[in-house]
C-alpha cells in the first residue's frame, strides 16, 4: 500500500508576479507560466489555465493587485474608480463561479474603507489581503477535508466528477480533500473518476492528483456512472461547487445534476464540498444563477482533434444546477451542513 | 429548409465477397473494405468496423457463408459440424448483441433442416438466406421508422444516443429511422445528439448521417442531456437496443440507463426502437444479459489521443441495462408495443 502523499500547490506569488501551473497542459506536461498583468490573469482564467472556483478566487485576487499596483491616481476617489474598473473586468472572465466576485469584493472593501493611509498604503493592504485569501483557502480546504473525511467508513467506493483537488484551490482541494483525508485513514477502497467531458478535467487532472497522492482509482466515461451505481459499486458521491444559493441549490460542472438524480434513484448519499465563499446568500435559488455557455469546438473536438464532421453545431453549457432536494449534505470548513440549508447556513455562518 | 434525404447503405454483398464501410474511419474518411473470410468478418465486428446490433446480424450472416462455402465436407453430418464451428466462432465476437446469434441460428437451421439437396445445394441456400436477412432488415427498419415517426408532433425536439442509423442496420436504422421519417413529415425541430463516449458513435456517425439526411441537430456531451431535460428542451428520447428480454428490460450502449432515469425524473417519454430480432424471449430479465467489458484504452484516450496520465486504469462496460419500468414503449416493425411487454410481445409476434 502506498502511503506517500504529495499535495498540489499550483498558485505561487513571487514578489511582484504570479506563477501558476498551466492546467491546460496537464497531465502530459507540467508547465508553469508567469502572469504580470490583469489582462494576462483574465486570459488565464478564460482559457482555463487556472480553473476551479476557489483557485479562480485566489488568482483573481492577485490579478486585481496587478491591476492597481501601478495606478497613477493619487487621490482616493480616483483610485477607487480605477480599482472598480479592474474589478468589473476580472469579474467578466467566468460568470458562474462566485468565489471570484467574493474575493474581488473583499479587496474592493480594502480599497474603499481601509482607515488611514494614502493610495500607496492601500495598494500594500490589497496585496496583504490577497495573500490572506490565498492562505485562508489552504486552511479552509484542510478543514473541509477533515470534516468530509469523517463521512467515510472502511472500504468506501466513492465517485467524483471534474477536478476538485489542489489544482482547483490553494492546496488540498474540496471534494478531493475529503477523499485524500479519508485515504490517509485507510478508508478508500476505490475512487471512480468521471472523465468529465468536454474538457476532461477528471481524466487529465483528478487522475494526475490521485496518482501523486497514491489513492486507488479507476477512470470511467461520464455515462458509466449510472451503471456503477445501479450495480451497487458506489457507496457515495462527492462533488465540488461553483456557486451555492441560499436554499442549497448548487451550480457545478455539467453532469453534476445527472449524478444527483442517479444517486437519489439508487439510494446513494450525494455530498457537495465547498468553502463558505462558494455560498451566495444573495441568491434565493438555482434558477437565478447564470450558466456559462462555452465554445462549440470544446464539444466537436478534443485537443484540437475533431470528433465530428465539419460544420457540426454543438451546444455547450459548462455547468448545471443540482436542486437542494438531491443533496444529502454540504461539507464546509465549519462543519457538515444538512437540510434545511437556509436555516443551517445562517446558524453555522451567522449570516 | 433542406428536403434532400440521403439514406446510408454500409453493407454490400458482391458475388463472393462482402464490402463494408469502415465505421472506425468515419466521419473524416469514407473507406470501404473487402472481407473475404470469416476471420476477417470476426475482426471487423470486434474492431467495430461494423457495429450496431442489426448490422452485426447481417454481416455475421455473410461471414457465416464465407466460412462454409469452401468447406470440403461432402456428407451432411460433417458439414453440419463444420458449420457449427463457424457459428460458434462468429458468436464470440460480440456477446451482448442478440441479432448476431439470431442470424446465425437462422442459417444453422438451413444447414440442418433444409429438405433435399446435397452439401453444395445447402451452401447456396445459406447464401440466399443471408441475402434474405439483409433485405428483410432494410424492410424492417423502414417499418420501424414509419411506426416510430407517428409518435412525433410538430416541432419535436428529440434526444438520441449512440448511432442507430443506416450504418447500424441494412438501411434507414432503428431509432434514427423514426427520426428521419418524422423529419420527412416536417416534425423535427432539433435532434440532440449525445456524443456517446468512449467511441463517440454519436459525434462521429449520427451527426454524419443526420447531415446527409438534412435533419437539424446539435451535438452535446453525454452529461449535458440531464441539463437539457431539466430545462424543458427535450420532448422525447429515442434509443436503439442490443438485446431486449421477455419483460422489456433493454441492453443498449452505456449511458442509456442514465437517460432513462433522467427522462422519467423529468416526465419525458423514453422510447426504444428495435426489430423483433433484438428481442430475446429466452431471457426473463436484464439481469441475465452478459455485459461486454471492453479495453481500458478506449477510456484513457480520446480519438487515440491519451487523455490521462500514463498508467491510469479504467473500467469500460460497453452496455448497460435499462429496466422496463423506465421505457414508455418499444417501437418494432410490427407496431408500437406498450407495457405489459411480455404479454404484448406474445400478442404482436405470436411467440
Amino acid at each position: 500500500m502506498k502511503t506517500a502523499t504529495e499535495t498540489i500547490q499550483a498558485i505561487h506569488w513571487l514578489d511582484d508576479k504570479l506563477v501558476i501551473l498551466d492546467q491546460t497542459k496537464l497531465p502530459h506536461k507540467e508547465v508553469f507560466v508567469e502572469l504580470h498583468t490583469t489582462g494576462q490573469v483574465w486570459e488565464a482564467i478564460k482559457q482555463l489555465k487556472v480553473r476551479g472556483a476557489p483557485a479562480i478566487g485566489i488568482v483573481g485576487a492577485y490579478g486585481f493587485y496587478l491591476g492597481i499596483k501601478n495606478a497613477v491616481e493619487t487621490d482616493i476617489e480616483s483610485f477607487i474608480k480605477h480599482s472598480q474598473g479592474v474589478c468589473d473586468f476580472l469579474n467578466s472572465s467566468r460568470p458562474t463561479a462566485v468565489n471570484l466576485s467574493w474575493s474581488l469584493n473583499r479587496l474592493m472593501n480594502v480599497v474603499r474603507t481601509h482607515q488611514g493611509g494614502d493610495v500607496g498604503e492601500r495598494k500594500q493592504q490589497v496585496l496583504e489581503e490577497a495573500i490572506n485569501i490565498h492562505q485562508q483557502d489552504r486552511e479552509t480546504c484542510k478543514s473541509i477535508g477533515e470534516n468530509g473525511g469523517s463521512l467515510f467508513k472502511e472500504s468506501t467506493r466513492v465517485l467524483t466528477h471534474c477536478n476538485t483537488g489542489g489544482l482547483a484551490t490553494g492546496e488540498f482541494g474540496t471534494a478531493l480533500s475529503c477523499i485524500t483525508h479519508a485515504h490517509q485513514k485507510g478508508f478508500v477502497e476505490n475512487v471512480w473518476v468521471d472523465e468529465t467531458r468536454p474538457l476532461l478535467q477528471g481524466a487529465r487532472l483528478t487522475t494526475w492528483e490521485l496518482q501523486k497522492a497514491g489513492v486507488p482509482h479507476s477512470l470511467i466515461v461520464d455515462s458509466a456512472a449510472g451503471f456503477l451505481m445501479k450495480q451497487g459499486k458506489v457507496d457515495m458521491v462527492i462533488v465540488g461547487a461553483d456557486r451555492i444559493t441560499k436554499n442549497g441549490d448548487t451550480a457545478n460542472k455539467i453532469g453534476t445534476y445527472t449524478l444527483s438524480v442517479l444517486a437519489r434513484e439508487n439510494n446513494i448519499p450525494f455530498y457537495v464540498a465547498a468553502p463558505r465563499s462558494t455560498i451566495d446568500m444573495d441568491l434565493e435559488n438555482g434558477g437565478q444563477i447564470e450558466i456559462e455557455l462555452r465554445g462549440e469546438a470544446e464539444v466537436t473536438a478534443f485537443n484540437d482533434n475533431p470528433s465530428s464532421p465539419e460544420g457540426t453545431r454543438a451546444f455547450n453549457p459548462a455547468f448545471d444546477i443540482t436542486p437542494h432536494q438531491n443533496i444529502s449534505a454540504i461539507i464546509t470548513e465549519k462543519g457538515i451542513v444538512y437540510p434545511d440549508y437556509e436555516k443551517n447556513f445562517s446558524e453555522i455562518f451567522g449570516t
